[in-house]
C-alpha cells in the first residue's frame, strides 16, 4: 500500500507541499470548504493524477469534469509519476460551490513538487545495492525471500589493532568498509527541495546499539568517513549534494542475535517540512530498510577442511606430529599453537569453536571463544582474530562448567526431519537430565546459539560423563551413500560383543595396552568376568541409547546411518565415566582421513582387534583410519584427538538465508 | 511420531525392561547376536505387537513365522496396547541361526511391563484437564489451536496479605489454588514398578524462574500442598501412591512474557530405570506438556465499563460530583480515590492501565502500574490489587519521562488491516520522531507490551505535545455502523473553519471562556487573526495528520471512519503544544456516555459553538454528550477529563487464544 498522507488546503492562501515519488496524497476538501459549499469541482496540472473516492463507490475513479458533492468521505486522492523540474511545476484546483450556484463559492489552490527519496539496500540479495519493489520494511526467509543482510564487523583488519573492528567507530583501512553493507539514500528532484526540507537519517532507539553506521560524503578519502549513526546518534541530518543523487552510507553490525535481538534492524530515512520558515518541522515522508544481521554458523565434519589446529605442549611432540602428518595426507595447512601461547593448555577443541558469517557481499570466519578460560584464554583474540577473521565471545557469569567446553558443542551435517529441512545441520550441546543439581552449559552461550535460529540446537544428555562433552560419544564421517553421512556412536554392547567373540574364538588370554608402560593389562577373559565394569558399562550403553534415540528423532536418521563403535567406560556415578581405553569416537576428520585415538585393544592374530573391527565398519565407507597414540599425552588426562585437535571449515555453499528455520 | 527407545538384549541372560503406553521399543537384535547368526526369528505373547524393519522395505511388518536375515539395518519394532496386570507378563523370545542349521546358537528372552505414564493439561482449552491426542509438546494459535494455558498468579488472594499470589511459595487459601492451572500426572500398571522406578517432574532451568508448581499429594487439606517446582527447584520426584492413578499439580505462573520470555513453558515427567538395584538410572520415557503465559490484555474505550475511578484531591469537588453522575447514567460504580491515597495526585489515567488476564478456567482483572511515580505511587498495590484482581509493574531503571504515563497508552476497538485481523485491537502509544533528543516510552515497557503479542502496538508521534499522550489528540468512541467505532482526531482545521464560518455570520465578537474569572477573553476575530497562534497550529495540524496517516495504515481506517474534533493548542516548540482550551478528545468513554471538557468556546444564539459542533459530530451515532468543566481543576494544569479519570472495563468475549498474532 503506498504511504498516504493527508494535506490541509486553505481558500485563502495558496498552499504548497512536496510529493514524494510512490506516495499518495489525500486532501482535506472538506476542511477549508466554505460553509454553504456543497460540491466541489477538482482540476490539475498534466502531472497530477487526481481521484475521487465517493462514499458509495469505494474505488478510485479518475476525476472528470463533473462535480462531486461534499459529502462525508468523499475523498480526493493524488500521485505523480515524473519528478519536478523546478519547485511547485504542478498544481490543483479545487472549486466549490454553493447549492444552486454555478459560480465558485471559494478556491483552493495547491502547489507540488514531485521529488524522489528513496533508502535502499541489497533487498535481492545480489551482492550490490538495488532499486526495487520488494517491500523493504519486511525480511523474509527462504529461496523467494527477500531482505538485506549486515554483517557483525567483528574481524580486525588492522593488523596493528588489538580489538575487532566493531569495537570502535573508526574506519582505519578500506578492507574494514569492504566488511559493511551499503545503504544508499537517493533523492532526485529540484535541488533547493533539499535545502528547505531537512532530511534525517535515523535508526530506532532498540536498535542503535546494534548498528554503526558510517558516512564519507562524496569523498572517497578514507579520513572523510564519519561515524553518523549508531550508539548514542540516533539521527544523521543528511545534506544532499548538489551534484550527487546518491548519499552511500557503509553499516556494520555490532552484535550477533541473541535473547532480546531477533537480528533484524531497522533504518529510516525520514522528510521533514517546516509549513513556515524557522523551527517548526513535521515529517512528511518516512521511507524504511530493514537488515537482518547474520547469524553466526558452524561447520559439520563433512565440510571441506581448511585448516588443523594444534597445541605443542611438554609431552606431546609425537602427537603434534601424528596430526600434522595427517594433515598433510589431507592437504590441509596445519597451525601450531605454541607453548607461551597455550600456558601448557592442548584443548584446543574445547577453547573454541569455528565458524562463519556470510553476506551476498562477503564472507568471512568467526571464531566462537568459549566461557572456559584456561591457558588458551588470550590466543583466540591474539592469533585468530585478524583480517578477516572474525571473533565473538560469551562469558558465563555464573561460572563455567566443563559443559561449557566447546568439546561440548558439535554441529551434523545437513538433515531433513519429517520433511523440515535443516540444510545447515543441527547444533548438538550436551546438557544434564532430571537430575538435581546437574551440570549444564551456559545460559548465556545457549542462548547465543538458539538466537543464531539456522542451526536449530538439539540438546543430549551428557552430564553422565565425568567430562561431559558430545564428542566423548559421538562423532559423524563422509559416506559416499545414504545421507551423506554416518553418526558414529560409542558402543559398550557392541565392545562386549567384539570381546565375546575373540573370547569364543580362543583369544580370551589376549590383554590390553600392550606396550604401554605401567599400565595395567588385562585381559579380555578378565574384562569379561568384570562384574562392576558390566554393570556400569550397562549403564552407560542405556545413557548413549537414550542420546540415539534423541539423535534418530531430531536429526531424521535410520539406524542403517549409525555405525557403533566399540567401546568401554569406567567410573562410578559420583565422578561420572571417562573412557576405559582410548575414546575411538573422540576423533579428528579432515574429509576421508580420520584420526582415531588408538585404543590398544587386545591383539589377536597380530592385530589389535578394536582397531580392525573399526577398520571393517569405516573403510567400506572410503575412510582412511590412521589410529594416533594419544594415550599419555591425552587420553589419561581424560581427553583424546578431538579434544586436542581444531579444524576450521568450508563455509557450506547453501546460503543461509536460503532456508526458513 | 511415537517416541521410541532402543532395548539392549543379551543371550545370556534374561532382560526386563518397562513399555510404556504409546511408545516403540526398537530391540537391539544384531548387538547380542553369536557370532556365527546369520537369521533370527522373533515371536512374542498374546499382549505384544512386533514389527520387522527390513533394509529394502522399510515398511513395517507385521513378524509373521518365517526367519529375518541377520542383515545391517533390518530392526525389530515393538507396541503394546493393553496394561500389564503383573510384572513381566509379556515376553518377547529372539532366536538365532546360523547359516545352515535348523537348531538355535542362541536365544535372547526380554520380559514386559506395559505401564501408563502420561502428562495432562486441559491442551484443549475446554476449562479442564482432558487426555488428548493432540502433541502436548507444541502450542498453537487461532480457533483450531491446542496447547494449555496458565495465568501469572498475580492477584492477592488473601485480604491480609501484602504481595501478589506470585511472590511467595506458599498457598494459603483454596481460592489461590482456582487460578493455577493443573497438571495431572497420571501412572497405571503394577504399582511395584513406581517403587521400582522413579518418576522425576521437571522443568528446563531457564523455564524454572517463570512459573511454581504445588503438590498437595492425596490430601485435600490445604497445609498439605508444598511448593516443588519453580525457582531453584528444577526437579521433583513424585511417588504415585498405591491407591491413586492421578497426581494432580498446581502450576502458577511468576511473569508475563517478555523480552527474552516467548511466555511458553515446558514440563516433563521422566521415567527412570535403574539396569541394577542402586544408583544408576538412566531415563527411559519422557512426556512433556507445553503451557503459554496468558498474555496482559487492555480494554477499548468500545468495552462494557465495569468501574470508574476518580480521585479527590483539594479543589476537585464538582468535577468529582459531574464524573459520579455521570457512572451513574453509565450504571457504573464510582471508585473515588481520596486524598491520603493519593497524595495530591489527581491523574489517575497515568498511574495505571486497567487490563485483564484469561484462561479457559479463569478470568481476572490485572492493574499494570506505571513507571510514572506520583501521589498515587502506592494505591494500585494498596488498593486495587487484591481477590481476583492482579497486579504488574515495570520500572524505568533510566528514568521515567512523562511519555511513560499511561495517558500515554491506548488501545483501539477491533479492527481488521488488508486482511490481518486483531480481534482484541491494537495498542497505541506515543513515541518521539526524528528529533534529536527526543522523548519515548521506557524500554520496559514498550517490551512488555509488544511481548504480549495480541495487540501488536503501533507506534504514533506524540512528543510534540508538551506533556505528550496520545490521549490529547485521539479517542475512540462506540458506533452502531461501520466497524462499530469512530476514532475521534482533534482538528485545529476543523476549528479555524467552524470560527471563520462563525464570524462570517457576524458573530466575530463572540468571545471565549465566558464565566470562568481572570481568564483572558478573546473573540472569534481576535482569535483569527492571531498569526502566531494560526501558523502553531498549522504545524500542530501537520503532527496530528502525520498521526491520522499512521492510524489509517495500521489500524486500516477510511475517512469515514475518522471524525475531527474542533481544537486548538498553543505553545512553542521548545515547550511543546498543550490544548488552548478544555481538549475535547480528552473525553470519558462510559458506554453511550461521553464525558467530555468542557470547552467554553464562543457562544452564539446562547450556545457554545464547540460544544453544538461536536454533538452535531457526535448524537448522530447515539452517543450522549456530557460537557464537563475541568478547567481550573484539571485543564489549566496540562490535564482534562480523561486524563483525570480511569475505567475498568468488561473483557472481551473473544478469547485470546483463538487469534493468530
Amino acid at each position: 500500500m503506498a504511504q498516504q498522507r493527508r494535506v490541509q488546503l486553505s481558500t485563502q492562501r495558496p498552499t504548497s507541499t512536496v510529493y514524494v515519488l510512490g506516495t499518495e496524497l489525500s486532501l482535506d476538501i472538506r476542511g477549508c470548504a466554505p460553509k454553504d459549499a456543497v460540491a466541489f469541482h477538482v482540476q490539475g496540472t498534466l502531472g497530477v493524477k487526481l481521484y475521487v473516492v465517493h462514499e458509495t463507490q469505494s474505488i478510485k475513479l479518475p476525476s472528470s469534469v463533473s462535480r462531486w458533492p461534499l459529502a462525508a468521505g468523499t475523498e480526493v486522492l493524488l500521485a505523480m509519476d515524473a519528478l519536478s523540474k523546478d519547485v511547485g511545476d504542478e498544481k490543483v484546483r479545487i472549486s466549490y460551490f454553493a447549492e444552486a450556484g454555478g459560480v465558485p463559492v471559494g478556491r483552493a489552490m495547491l502547489y507540488l513538487t514531485c521529488v524522489e527519496v528513496s533508502l535502499d539496500a541489497d533487498t535481492s540479495r545480489s551482492g550490490a545495492v538495488n532499486r526495487t519493489l520488494l517491500d523493504k520494511t519486511t525480511w523474509t526467509w527462504g529461496p523467494d525471500g527477500h531482505g538485506a543482510i549486515l554483517l557483525v564487523n567483528c574481524d580486525r583488519d588492522e593488523p596493528q589493532g588489538k580489538k575487532p573492528d566493531n569495537s570502535d567507530t573508526a574506519i582505519r583501512s578500506y578492507a574494514d568498509l569492504k566488511d559493511m553493507s551499503q545503504l544508499v539514500l537517493r533523492t532526485r528532484g529540484p535541488r533547493t527541495i533539499f535545502t528547505g526540507h531537512r532530511l534525517i537519517l535515523h535508526v530506532d532507539y532498540s536498535d542503535a546499539d546494534k548498528v554503526g553506521v558510517f558516512y564519507g560524503g562524496n569523498s572517497v578519502a578514507l579520513e572523510e568517513y564519519k561515524h553518523v549513526l549508531g550508539g548514542s546518534k540516533l539521527a544523521y541530518a543528511v545534506k544532499p549534494s548538489r551534484h550527487q543523487e546518491e548519499s552511500i552510507f557503509y553499516v556494520e553490525g555490532l552484535v550477533f542475535p541473541d535473547v532480546g535481538f531477533s537480528g533484524l534492524v531497522a533504518f529510516h530515512v525520514t522528510l521533514l517540512e517546516s509549513p513556515e520558515k524557522g523551527l517548526l518541522e513535521t515529517p512528511i515522508f518516512t521511507d524504511t530498510v530493514v537488515f537482518r544481521v547474520a547469524p553466526w554458523i558452524m561447520t559439520p565434519n563433512t565440510a571441506v577442511p581448511l585448516e588443523v589446529y594444534v597445541c605443542s605442549v611438554e609431552d606431546n611432540e609425537d602427537f603434534v606430529a601424528a596430526v600434522g602428518a595427517m594433515a598433510e595426507k589431507a592437504k590441509c595447512p596445519l597451525t601450531v599453537c605454541p607453548l607461551p601461547e597455550n600456558g601448557q593448555d592442548r584443548w584446543i577443541q574445547d577453547e573454541v569453536e569455528f565458524g562463519y558469517v556470510q553476506a551476498p557481499h562477503k564472507t568471512f570466519p568467526v571464531v566462537f571463544d568459549s566461557p572456559r578460560d584456561r591457558g588458551l584464554k588470550d590466543f583466540p583474540v591474539k592469533r585468530i582474530l585478524g583480517p578477516d577473521f572474525g571473533y565473538v565471545a560469551r562469558e558465563a557469569p555464573e561460572g563455567a562448567s566443563s559443559l561449557d567446553a566447546f568439546g561440548n558443542l558439535e554441529v551434523s551435517p545437513p538433515v531433513t526431519v519429517r520433511g523440515k529441512e535443516y540444510p545447515l545441520g543441527r547444533i548438538l550441546i550436551g546438557s544434564s537430565f532430571p537430575r538435581f543439581g546437574g551440570r549444564r552449559m551456559a545460559k548465556t552461550v545457549k542462548d547465543f546459539l538458539f538466537a543464531q535460529q539456522v542451526q536449530a540446537p538439539v540438546e543430549l544428555f551428557a552430564d553422565w560423563l565425568q567430562v561431559g562433552h558430545v564428542d566423548e560419544f559421538l562423532s559423524f564421517v563422509p559416506a559416499p551413500d545414504r545421507k551423506g553421512f554416518r553418526l558414529l556412536l560409542a558402543s559398550p554392547s557392541a565392545c562386549y560383543q567384539l570381546l565375546k567373540e575373540k573370547q569364543e574364538e580362543g583369544f580370551g588370554e589376549a590383554a590390553m595396552f600392550q606396550g604401554l608402560d605401567g599400565v595395567p593389562k588385562p585381559t579380555i577373559n578378565e574384562i569379561l568376568s568384570n562384574e562392576t565394569l558390566r554393570k556400569f558399562n550397562n549403564y552407560v550403553q542405556s545413557c548413549i541409547s537414550w542420546n540415539r534415540d534423541i539423535l534418530k528423532r531430531e536429526l531424521g536418521l535410520a539406524e542403517q546411518d549409525i555405525l557403533d563403535i566399540p567401546q568401554l567406560f569406567q567410573g562410578d556415578v559420583d565422578t561420572g565415566a571417562g573412557a576405559f581405553f582410548p575414546d575411538m569416537v573422540n576423533m579428528l576428520v579432515l574429509g576421508r582421513h580420520l584420526g582415531i585415538p588408538k585404543p590398544f585393544g587386545p591383539r589377536v592374530g597380530g592385530q589389535c582387534c578394536l582397531e580392525e573391527r573399526v577398520r571393517e565398519l569405516l573403510e567400506p565407507l572410503g575412510l582412511t583410519c590412521t589410529f594416533i597414540n594419544d594415550y599419555f599425552s591425552y587420553h589419561i588426562l581424560s581427553g583424546e584427538v578431538h579434544c586436542g585437535t581444531n579444524v576450521r571449515r568450508k563455509p557450506f555453499a547453501f546460503k543461509w538465508w536460503h532456508m526458513v528455520p
